[in-house]
């Protein structure tokens, strides 16, 4: 056990890294304990150098240049919390891997866009790259996969990786109120951003599942082959109809291994009440890993904020310090093949498709038809509520189909004069 | 990257045995490509060679004696599935330590008697000693804890750590059976042992909670300074008023920081419906570790059987293969200091309390007078059900009091010539 201090560099002073530097600083002597060696703040890197960060930034070198940082070389590891996937955050992770230096980053959108070229360079230098704080937090749930079931072959990874999706929901939910309304609150109260679109969207959970299923598959996963839906579409009707059957509607992130491929998507998902990632609530995120020989292991807890994110990125520098070295993915790259990404076409299951209708004699007929041609076999239908003036919603659910017999049957549907809007169309996963 | 074997040594062939004999020869390409090395079983031991065990155990030394197998020069990882505190199991894995050979275990009834010895034999000896197998079977909780959480201070560990008594649980609460009915079938089904008292009186919970205590506030913990209580005298009427009272019961390990000292026990819990444990049902077990920076981390998943076991094991034996040393409890003894036990007198919590009584004037007042000159303050009371000749149930939960009062009214109450069976009390956790 050598007692050398480790000496750290942070690259980018917001939350999460000033929440990185009081911690190592307040708990200086709990973490040189655990990491064998003093582990020290010795430089960082930020555009404003006089705004109030609520930590002692005291005699730390200041670099105004991020670069400059990864490559001072009084700085053994450099934690890269600038965020984007290009950029001085990208040009900095690259530089302090080409020079052999270890690196820890909590930047999913760097990592999901570019695993594959950052993986190669940090195995080709022997660096390690570390980034347990890019996915959900401080749930130690790249760990847990990559380290905790290595002896599975895993089948399947999911969760609910966005804070502000699953809180949106379960407030809409809890409330009734409508997704526009519940935006808005979510705003004012900070859990959204002003442009929220990068999390209602899916994007963010779509990074995190690529980094989860890179690992989960041992093989990194082109970002591009994810399908991605947020969900700006759910309205209360959608969420009030879910408890009515049963369900509980949640933004997943989804790989799952179908055949020899892999399935990779991000959508509104209906699951039963009783799963227990349905009772995942609020702002928080849970991973869930299913292996040959452990079967579902979950993971819950907060998955973003300063200090969950800073406990994660803390864990990284401490595994760093003690010397633990694992392959980013897992296994080193040669060992590894590519697996193709199943097209979403390809997706079987259940749905839930909600229409609004004229309330006629012969729309659910003509609706009825749409499914019958594509041998969709429905499994519920609600139609309620009576109105001849106003659009009434009609729902459906499906017992298994094909998501591609599902796509023509709704195109279909939606050139129905009687059908008034887009069909809303939501999958039913049984996880 | 080494590709020098690691040669496994395997003692115990039961169900985990052999399903990690399995699990190492036919994933032994998977393995070997996440460890960076091979992994190749080469030497057994166990009593009955000619009993059949699923696994194929062709070219394995066989050692009759397991202390022989840890001093077999051709092995060097030394697997210890015997179990026991003591006998075989034990000697075997001093042996093994004693020669600095890494050893993976996954006895927790070992670990918590002798971890004050076996803890810094290892660590003189800087041989690794994995025991991730030990608590909650195929979760990462060790290493979740030890390693995902390094960077906070924790100040509680709690779990559902014995699936048997969660089934039980779990099925009288489903089918309004009473315990001894449930227990016969689990029994029957398998879930439960011939000899049941290791599961239903917490022992077994005990043994986990002080190896995770162990971990979490980096201390060996004194296994005598457990308080344990197990399920036999939960009834179908305290399940019942439970879930009317917005509880569910859960038998939960807890070991939490308390001033200076640590609480640390086992016994049953009503805990809020809500609580993301309360929904943990069946076999299932669950860890949650509450750290500083990252706040409530949950762990479930399936806490016995081969396979979880042996994923467990595996995982261990892979992270010796990649060259991964962490100490045993998270940092070395020199750096740790002992926590002392806070006596259960001390506990200070809300309490449900159900006394069988004679239906009669006065009483209620008797039982009231005994718990106001202890200064505890009733929060509900529940009588109902009227009978002259038969006992009929009185409820009582109270605000927050400290043990010692309670017990002192609970030898009160219980010296009433109107109350007929000693006293029922399970404690109300806020989680």
């Amino acid at each position: 056990m050598t007692a050398q201090p480790l000496r750290v560099g942070i690259a980018g002073l917001g939350t999460v890294g000033a929440a990185v530097v009081r911690l190592l600083r307040d708990r200086a002597g709990l973490l040189a304990a655990r990491a064998g060696r003093p582990i020290v703040p010795v430089a960082v890197s930020a555009r404003d150098r006089t705004r109030e960060r609520g930590c002692d930034l005291s005699g730390l070198r200041w670099h105004d240049d991020p670069v400059a940082l990864a490559e001072d070389p009084e700085v053994d590891i450099v934690v890269e919390l600038i965020g984007g996937a290009e950029g001085p955050a990208r040009t900095l992770v690259e530089r302090a891997l080409a020079k052999g230096r270890p690196v820890v980053t909590a930047n999913k959108a760097l990592l999901a866009m570019h695993v594959g070229t950052l993986v190669p360079l940090a195995e080709r230098m022997a660096a390690t790259l570390g980034f347990e704080a890019a996915v959900a937090g401080g749930i130690p749930a790249i760990k847990g996969v990559r380290e905790g079931l290595a002896a599975n072959d895993i089948d399947a990874v999911f969760g609910i990786l966005n804070g502000t999706c699953n809180y949106i929901l379960s407030e809409m939910r809890e409330t009734g109120r409508d997704f526009a309304a519940v935006l808005a609150e979510a705003q004012r109260l900070g859990y959204a951003e002003v442009d929220p679109s990068f999390d209602i969207d899916g994007v963010d959970t779509a990074h995190k599942l690529a980094v989860l299923a890179s690992l989960a598959f041992n093989t990194p996963v082109d970002f591009a082959a994810l399908h991605v839906e947020g969900i700006r579409r759910i309205s209360a009707d959608d969420i009030a109809y879910a408890e009515e059957l049963g369900y509980r509607i949640k933004l997943l992130g989804i790989a799952r291994r179908v055949g020899d491929g892999l399935s990779l998507r991000v959508h509104p998902c209906m699951i039963e009440r009783a799963s227990p990632i349905a009772s995942v609530e609020g702002v928080f995120n849970a991973v869930v890993a299913s292996g040959d020989s452990v079967g579902q292991v979950m993971m819950t807890g907060r998955g973003a904020g300063g200090g969950p994110t800073a406990s994660a990125v803390v864990a990284d520098i401490i595994d760093i310090a003690r010397g633990q070295r694992v392959a980013p993915l897992g296994a080193p790259l040669a060992a590894l093949r590519a697996v193709p990404a199943v097209p979403m076409e390809h997706r079987v299951g259940a749905y839930y498709l909600r229409l609004m209708v004229v309330d006629r004699p012969g729309v659910i007929a003509d609706i009825a038809a749409a499914m019958r041609d594509e041998a969709i076999s429905v499994e519920s239908l609600i139609q309620r509520g009576r109105s001849q003036h106003e659009a009434v919603p009609v729902v459906i659910t499906t017992h298994d189909t094909e998501e591609a017999a599902m796509c023509r049957a709704l195109a279909r549907i939606g050139t129905l004069h009687t059908v008034l809007e887009p069909p809303h169309l939501i999958r039913i996963e049984s996880l």
